[in-house]
């Protein structure tokens, strides 16, 4: 169970109620108005709880579990034991999101400036924000309604902010335009300038960097990442995108709508990554380079050429997922001091 | 000599003091009451210095050295100079690091609470703690004596730390339970949501993060690190562990007690990671697997299948380490056109 | 064009002051008192604008352009439309640079002391330096002119700063001595001790770290990027070098001259990095290894050897690139069951 000390549990709910947030069906014989407290593992949940079957291979834990009630696809569901409801789902993952979100709602932030924030009198902030001890909300900045701006956060001339953001601690933005409903997390740094410069003997010579970053509704940005601004074009983290901490995004780069980073991967100047494109962890994209929609990439790749949409690739230089595989195979092989290839 | 606008020698000291605080013992001739007043590198030192052999590479220069006094282990004592009273030790570079903080204890911080902290007046602080500018201490935080809270320093809502910890400088920490002796270094965010969400088309639906980070006693935790807590189960750092800077600890990851993890490296989503384990820079361990005890991994591992205990790792997929390094070898062999494996 | 919310421009400008200013060569013809408001990439440049050619790949946009000016090699000058006034230079890129610099001056910071920062009354500051909000300056901290020293900084005791160096938001220094012209990004942290202990069973002996870290003049420092004090050596980036965000450049490390690192890269404790070195990023230079004068090292490089002067690498381990260009294609090769090598 949660600890109590950080998160309140809401509810409790019936299973009518719940069937409709998470968008499943109760199968036939469950008590609508069964009522149940929280949410739990299969192995750690009792007639209170609701808990959740989202892979197959956990199947004995759900035939055997003491649940109150189970999300579970349909065609798992008559696995249950008979004193557990089921909700069936499509998407078992999704509703068990959903549940939890249920059960434990982001908590809205009390609002209020604390008079230990530094807000500049030509600051405009929407209704209901609250900003911490400590932030520093310079000339000009616009901050939708019901906004968390975190303490000892660093807002610079002119950012503007949409309605429902959160801001975490000791987080600086400068120099862009931030959604609605975007979350970033603590420790991360928007809009500082690209590295972009012309090499020189008698020292580089700085490109005055001179776009901005653009995060469009709905992303998420993890703990200590850093989204460059664009040296003309600008930066652009499209609707929907999820990044996680420790991040690099260099100028001019284009995330497209829906796409996720793990962390510490990093996209190079000038890169344009496609709609729903999944990355692992310490990934690396070359500068200039396209990875298209919906394509995959294994952790550690290094992409050096641009990458059709589509597809799931592996290794450095990237290559298609099973030929990295084979790639492995092979190289094993070779050091046993096999004959090479079949 | 370190910079005295830096550091504050302590001292001098005898050899008896000496010999007993780093754990070696004097040689017979040497006089007990003999006093240093300073450490320093062999190359360095002079009558005044003690000095240190770690590594027999430098036996040249312990043979021809001029210090006062040189911590060795016992078979290469008979090299030193005649006028060099050696202290032998089992474990020199131990040694040397005990010596090396006798001369340069680190400095007990002045007690107080800065006015310019903002402090919660639920929160709940030990006898002698310092508290320094600009850091801001939310409600029913729970600090044990003698702890040293940076500048800037953002602890949120009922965050526990026990005695004689430090938090450095513009750090973050939320949803956690931190030990005694631990040291947290400027820039590190633990305790913000993990990276869980259910991919959906229609919009990524996040999961709920409900678990915490425990930071155990007497672990490090590098600059600008990030640990996030646990979905459920919680984020565990077990005792004496360090974590070098830029590393990124994932949720529900385990890391086993005394176990070294260095820069950038990144330990993905519910993985372990054993006992006294040692991972080298840019390594990457892959969600849900575990890496056994006394493991060795080498810089840019990349981890994709569990790993018994024991045993040095390399490459990407990790394979034993002297497997990558004949993969290496053979890979240069057909890159210069010869017939592969002999 | 550049958003007026963020950037002012400066000008316009003759042609002839262009061309003193960015060391380039008005050709034949145009005249040297037209003036240009703006600069422009080629696609967009109006009569209004100055452009470049920066690459030869871009020639048929050069030749339809409708700039008023662009600067150009020489030997393409004749490429451009008759009413375009051609600036050749010997290095456009440059020329470009200076160009930028002129229309878009870095604002001068406007100075001052704001009230909520935190000065200790023994700290010394040059004439008309900015110090912004929440930001926190200890004891015996000397920093010379114009410099601007950002919100929610924390600048530890003895630390010193040279004239027109800019400090990010939130970013912490410690035991370091900063020259002049620095610019060093929001989120980094510099002089917090390094990675050194004695690996012990019975808990792992912390070795003080007595070193400091030199940062020389004109070097610029990335977000978020750490660089840890020497353990008795000093760590030291000289004059001129460019780093990137999320770098992490471990004690006792020395960085030569005009040396470049891209993101994520790291640089072991006590290596060597010679002058002009090019990084990409991720790269890993391993402990105690020597980078020559010149290098460049691919991304995602693993530097395990000590590189000799000049040469390009790639690779785990390290090997010339064109080796590991080879490797890759054998590796593909022998993937697709191919013999090995012809």
């Amino acid at each position: 169970m949660p600890d109590p000390r950080f998160y309140a549990v809401a509810g409790p709910f019936t299973l009518a109620e719940i069937a409709q947030v998470v968008e499943a069906e109760l199968t036939a014989g469950a008590d609508p108005e069964r009522r149940v407290s929280d949410v739990a593992p299969l192995s750690h949940a009792t007639p209170e709880h609701l808990s959740f079957l989202v892979n197959s291979k956990y199947i004995e834990a759900f035939a055997a579990c003491s649940a109150g009630a189970c999300i579970a696809p349909a065609k798992l569901a008559d696995r249950a034991p008979a004193e557990v409801a089921v909700l069936t789902s499509e998407n078992p993952y999704k509703s068990f999101a959903l549940a939890a979100q249920l059960f434990y709602p982001v908590p809205v932030p009390e609002p209020g400036m604390h008079p230990a924030a530094v807000i500049h009198p030509t600051a405009d902030l929407g209704p209901e924000c609250r900003v911490e001890a400590g932030a520093v909300i310079d000339a000009g900045v616009r901050i939708g309604a019901r906004c968390l701006i975190g303490a000892n956060v660093t807002i610079g001339p002119a950012v503007e902010i949409g309605d429902d953001t959160r801001v975490g601690a000791g987080t600086s933005l400068s120099h862009c335009l931030i959604g609605a409903r975007v979350s970033i997390f603590p420790g991360v740094r928007i809009g500082q300038e690209g590295f972009g410069f012309a090499i020189d003997r008698g020292g580089h010579v700085k490109i005055p960097q001179l776009g901005r970053v653009l995060i469009e509704d709905d992303v998420e940005i993890g703990a200590n990442t850093t989204i460059d601004r664009g040296s003309g074009p600008d930066t652009v983290i499209a609707q929907g995108c999820r990044i996680d901490n420790l991040v690099q995004i260099a100028h001019n780069v284009r995330v497209g709508k829906g796409s996720v980073i793990a962390a510490q991967s990093a996209v190079a100047g000038s890169a344009r990554v496609g709609e729903f494109v999944q990355i692992a962890g310490q990934v690396g994209v070359a500068d200039h380079r396209t990875v298209g929609d919906g394509v995959r990439l294994a952790g550690q790749t290094g992409v050096t050429r641009d990458i059709e949409p589509g597809g799931t690739y592996g290794g450095t230089p990237a290559v298609p997922i099973r030929q990295w595989h084979r790639q492995s195979a092979q190289l094993a092989r070779l050091a046993r001091g096999k004959a090479a290839p079949e």
